[in-house]
């Protein structure tokens, strides 16, 4: 099988994993990065690293979300630090985000003749964004297999794959760990230090650390047995 | 009533036609427009002139469609000339430019508080472009409803408004006619000499002629009775 996929690569966790698990499912993988005006490049230069080192094909599109701001990652709003879970939706939500980034994956998809997209979205520890709901996704595959002229033509169905959204943060790195992904290459943090130290404070740090701390622990635990 | 709504305004006959009806409707307009890598950037110099003479707030975003080629518009591929209407979808499609545009507008439209968009695409007198379809529409509208922080946590209820859908041409034409749209500003051709002359034989300028002269002869025949 060499069948082509596009999929979505921030540089985090859950995205390198999404593109571990595609890979092995043998499609041909196609990675596209957006540079939106997020607070930092850090992140940016993780996706390229991994696009690198899985040795995929990698566009970076130049997006402007800052035009719009309305989000902590796109304007001058600070990162809430140390926040407790399950609260409202957090300040770090872009509006609109992963909607666009969709577009643009059908997009490319389209013109590649793909017919397969991921996705790393994650509906359990998250940090409540509307848009990484199952519920979401299967609207979006919906309209997107009414938008294209491959889908209306040629009758390409397409699929909007999210092989993360029911996995707990640590059985995400669990399966990237038995895939051979390097975390290291990764990266997680919101709100940097100019010379890319994590904060350690933010949604995104505490839930990649409390994953990786439970991955620990099962390992200490299985080790014991 | 001063609602705001989002607009998506390319400089073009139905898109300028849209604006007039949104803004008649006592929207307060925002007009969101594109340099996406199309052929040329005349269209996008209308979009500036209509808004100016709107008097309605306007960003052009930057996004580059080039990146993904695949469309007579954005590749160096020929606009097709005198083409036969009703054949397969042409190459002047660009693999999911509504969608794209869409979920830029559903952000910008998040970020001011808005629950309307406005969208200028025709189902009648159009290129057969599968992005331009009621059923597309009204998916992409339930998709965007469980997208945002503004729907899932306010219960903000989003529409798009597509007021041009059933209409033809000439309709949309008399229409904007009613509310004083000078369509002098308005430009259509896909592929223009350089000193910014129509072609005339592409899609755009025959469905906009075609149009043109309906209004003509219609009000030739009032004029005659």
């Amino acid at each position: 099988m060499s069948k082509p996929a596009v999929v979505l690569l921030s540089g985090g966790v859950d995205s390198t994993t999404t593109l571990a698990i595609a890979k092995s499912a043998g499609f041909v993988c196609h990675a596209l990065s957006f540079s939106y005006g997020q607070r930092h490049g850090i992140e940016l230069a993780a996706a390229k690293r991994i696009a690198a080192q899985f040795d995929v094909e990698q566009k970076i599109l130049e997006i402007d979300l800052r035009a719009f701001g309305g989000s902590a990652l796109t304007d001058d709003i600070a990162v809430p630090k140390d926040r407790a879970p399950g609260s409202r939706i957090p300040v770090t939500y872009v509006p609109a985000r992963n909607t666009i980034f969709l577009s643009f994956a059908l997009a490319w998809a389209e013109v590649l003749g793909a017919q397969d997209i991921f996705i790393g979205v994650n509906a359990l520890d998250y940090s409540g964004y509307p848009d990484c709901r199952p519920e979401y996704i299967a609207a979006f595959e919906r309209m997107a297999n009414l938008a294209t002229k491959a889908g209306v033509e040629d009758k390409q169905r397409l699929t909007i794959h999210t092989p993360l959204i029911h996995l707990s943060k640590a059985d995400i790195i669990k399966k990237g760990l038995e895939l051979g992904v390097d975390y290291d290459l990764t990266f997680s943090c919101y709100d940097p230090a100019p010379d890319g130290t994590p904060c350690g404070h933010c949604d995104s740090c505490q839930i990649r650390a409390a994953g990786f701390a439970a991955v620990t622990q099962d390992v200490r635990r299985t080790t014991h047995v």
